[in-house]
């Protein structure tokens, strides 16, 4: 028997050390492993098919709204990524330099692609021609690399997983338009596959990204209080339509600089769904993205009648197109498998023995409340497929109701200052807009802006940290 | 207008100019562009959209046969791509080296994959344990990096985008098995899928992979008559697993090293689907990997009724799960049409006008004939359901037919070298197995050994390139 099988290995609880917590999630669930090379992860099996349900889903919402798939090379030249001032600074100092290809030196550095607006926009100006061809709606799925200092699995890591869209359009509304758009489709990711509840708003200036004109975004609240930022999507205006000259004929037959969105989700978004839902016993996953959604766990399977049982229902559950596994393994007993498919989060789990059956019955335990009910044999399918709808639901408004519970109307910059100290959670501050009282803020507290939201309320009239005019509530916290 | 959309761009002749017969159907089409980085391409919406329909077709049959994605890191570290000898001296001299990350000097160089076994093996040995384990059957899509001095769009470059298989077995036999296996999916992949038949068998020892124990592939024919590579398997036996101290506690109490295969099919599939069944007039799809399957143009629109009719057959074909679009484009004429979408490669046309409405036809063409027929209105989709059907076998057969036709049975070598100085197509040899006379055929006549196929015949007692007694008959070509 293998060294890693003769028990559940042990999470460490997250009210003793959060980060140890996550680290143990995914180590032990085998999601993540750390890589020969620093700050680079391999992401296994289990985690994987967590990002393909993402991809699955986003790509089919990418393609209903009229974007189209391709793809652009990795390595970039360094005077391209210069084109850009904004943008350069901002992704110099973390890009990976290839500066020999074989045995030869380069004329020119490449840099492998930190995000691939420069090398988008150097093609897209030698295809673009007339206001005809716009929009142009494309996406791309790929690797990117940042050199990271401290990272961690999922989120923060020297390459990650993505996609990028890039779009070009005839008007600063449907650049607009988009923009928002991408957005909207990316709290569909997070609230309705993966039910994470988000807050989405812009970004302050200072956190917007190098080159665009208005970075929006969607928060969202972790377990340890903190928030993480989950997706964005930046109209770029025509920053960088210029800097690259990309012109069309418009309808006016004159020559025009056309208006950029770009946007992107990320393996990030894996980071957030653990440290959202899952508990002490292992990861808690929402039914629409576990890659397994039932187990059944034959009892006394040597039993006549039992392993018959567990694959009618296993049939069953199949037909119905639920992602189901039967554990008739006979070398482990069902208590190991009870704690092995609790931690790996499994919604439901099964268990069919001899006396179940002679009262035509099952026992379902839910893996989000671990509670444990009799059900009938008598529409099985029906019920564990309601079943399956109500744990999504009722994930999403468990974590909803965390994020309430944890947000409050900063009163006083002191008493947040205090506040934020031992606990955490979202503050709704008011805010003069700017930059430096935004500056005070990261450097006296840790926390940051996390977001203008597009729902305003107004809890004061004043800025809460140089009491002056307030422009906007935003909302204050720590972020991964 | 646009200045690419007044006309149908010229294709050169493939008979005047195989190569920019080539270029030109890939440009015109959009199929790829080059980029700023030599030898790096963008994969364009419509070329791209080719390669996603492979790899849903390839990645639902690695997952019916077990096998799990996953995802490995991009960088590999040079002390790692050194331990397998024959592994780096095939590799090392066409790596892209990582030099800096950020503004630092790294301690040691990185190479961009340009595949993956060293790094995959690196983290095996750390997770294997126990025969229990074993298999290990995990795919990556990822893009990897060859420094290729010469390119070619699809068939040779810099960056290309691939899956790779890296599996683990405890016997020589699986791991045999899974090698030919995967073989044979790839065979699936050209012939079901793409429509290109090929010939399969074993490459010569010069010819096989970096560190492999064999390696078995699959040749197809180009309209030149030239062979092209388009997958390859190996059986790795212990080379990597014994470089990378992979071991596992046996059935017997004891540590043994795992058998090892890797297989990989790439965009250079496109590559091979232009040159096998593409005309003068442009490309030719076949039915079940053409992003459109079906195009419905209304003629004299204006007039009553055309357009509703048009929507109507549209719905109709929509519904049976066919990939139809409607050009009810006002701007452009239905002989532009006509061209354009014979150069796209859509495998069908239905012309639809107030004549054939009244009489309750319309005009159908096959793009792989160009077949112009009358057909009812009357069950259309089922009609054009079993067209679809036939045109994917017809293409098959047509480029099967053309095989035959130029494989020839080589009677002398001095008459082959005369033959191949203006002709191609497939020789059959006999071989006596040596590299001597291998390395004698290519430095002569430019001609490589393609393969040992399974399907052997007999043509003579003696080798023809040394009169030695013949072990194999191979096919020989020249080749991309």
């Amino acid at each position: 028997m293998g060294k890693n099988k003769n028990f559940v290995k042990e999470i460490t609880p997250m009210e003793e050390d959060f980060a140890r917590w996550y680290t143990d999630i995914i180590i032990k669930n085998e999601l993540v492993d750390y890589s020969p090379v620093k700050g680079f992860m391999v992401i296994r099996p289990y985690g994987y098919a967590l990002w393909e349900k993402i991809q699955e889903f986003a790509d089919r919402r990418f393609k209903e709204t009229g974007h189209k798939n391709c793809y652009f090379p990795l390595l970039i030249p360094e005077s391209l990524l210069n084109k850009e001032k904004d943008h350069v600074e901002g992704f110099a100092p973390e890009v990976a330099w290839v500066t020999h290809g074989g045995s030869e030196k380069l004329g020119e550095r490449l840099c492998i692609r930190p995000t691939s607006e420069t090398i988008i926009c150097n093609m897209y100006s030698k295809w673009l021609n007339s206001y005809r061809d716009l929009p142009y709606l494309y996406n791309q799925w790929c690797s990117v690399v940042r050199w990271e200092k401290s990272t961690r699995p999922f989120l923060r890591t020297s390459e990650f997983l993505w996609q990028e869209g890039h779009t070009l359009h005839e008007t600063n509304e449907e650049a607009q338009e988009e923009t928002l758009q991408m957005l909207d489709i990316y709290r569909e990711v997070a609230e309705d596959l993966l039910a994470i509840p988000v807050i989405t708003g812009r970004k302050s200036e200072s956190e917007k990204f190098a080159g665009a004109e208005s970075t929006y975004t969607m928060e969202a609240m972790m377990h340890d209080g903190q928030a993480l930022q989950a997706g964005t999507s930046h109209n770029l205006g025509q920053h960088f339509t210029k800097a690259f000259d990309i012109t069309y004929l418009g309808r006016d037959g004159k020559e025009h600089y056309p208006f950029h969105t770009s946007w992107g989700i990320s393996t990030r978004l894996i980071g957030g769904l653990i440290m959202v839902h899952s508990d002490n016993r292992g990861l808690v996953l929402p039914p629409k993205v576990a890659p397994t959604q039932v187990v059944i766990i034959p009892i006394a399977m040597q039993k006549e009648g039992v392993l018959d049982k567990a694959e009618e229902l296993y049939d069953s559950l199949k037909e119905k197109g639920i992602r189901v596994e039967l554990d008739d393994n006979s070398k482990e007993s069902p208590g190991w498998k009870f704690n092995q498919y609790e931690m790996k989060g499994y919604p439901i789990r099964i268990e069919i023995g001899p006396r179940d059956i002679k009262n035509n019955k099952a026992i379902m335990v839910r893996r989000d409340t671990l509670d444990k009910v009799e059900i009938s044999l008598d529409n099985f399918e029906e019920r564990i497929s309601k079943e399956l709808e109500s744990i999504q639901e009722d994930l999403f408004n468990k974590a909803k109701k965390f994020r309430e519970e944890n947000t409050f109307k900063v009163e006083s910059y002191e008493e947040y200052k205090d506040h934020i100290k031992d606990k955490k959670g979202f503050g709704k501050a008011m805010w003069c807009g700017s930059k430096e009282c935004e500056a005070k803020l990261k450097e006296e507290t840790g926390a940051t802006i996390r977001c203008i939201p597009f729902e305003q309320e107004k809890t004061s009239d004043k800025c809460h940290f140089c009491e002056k005019e307030a422009k906007h509530m935003v909302y204050i916290a720590k972020a991964y």
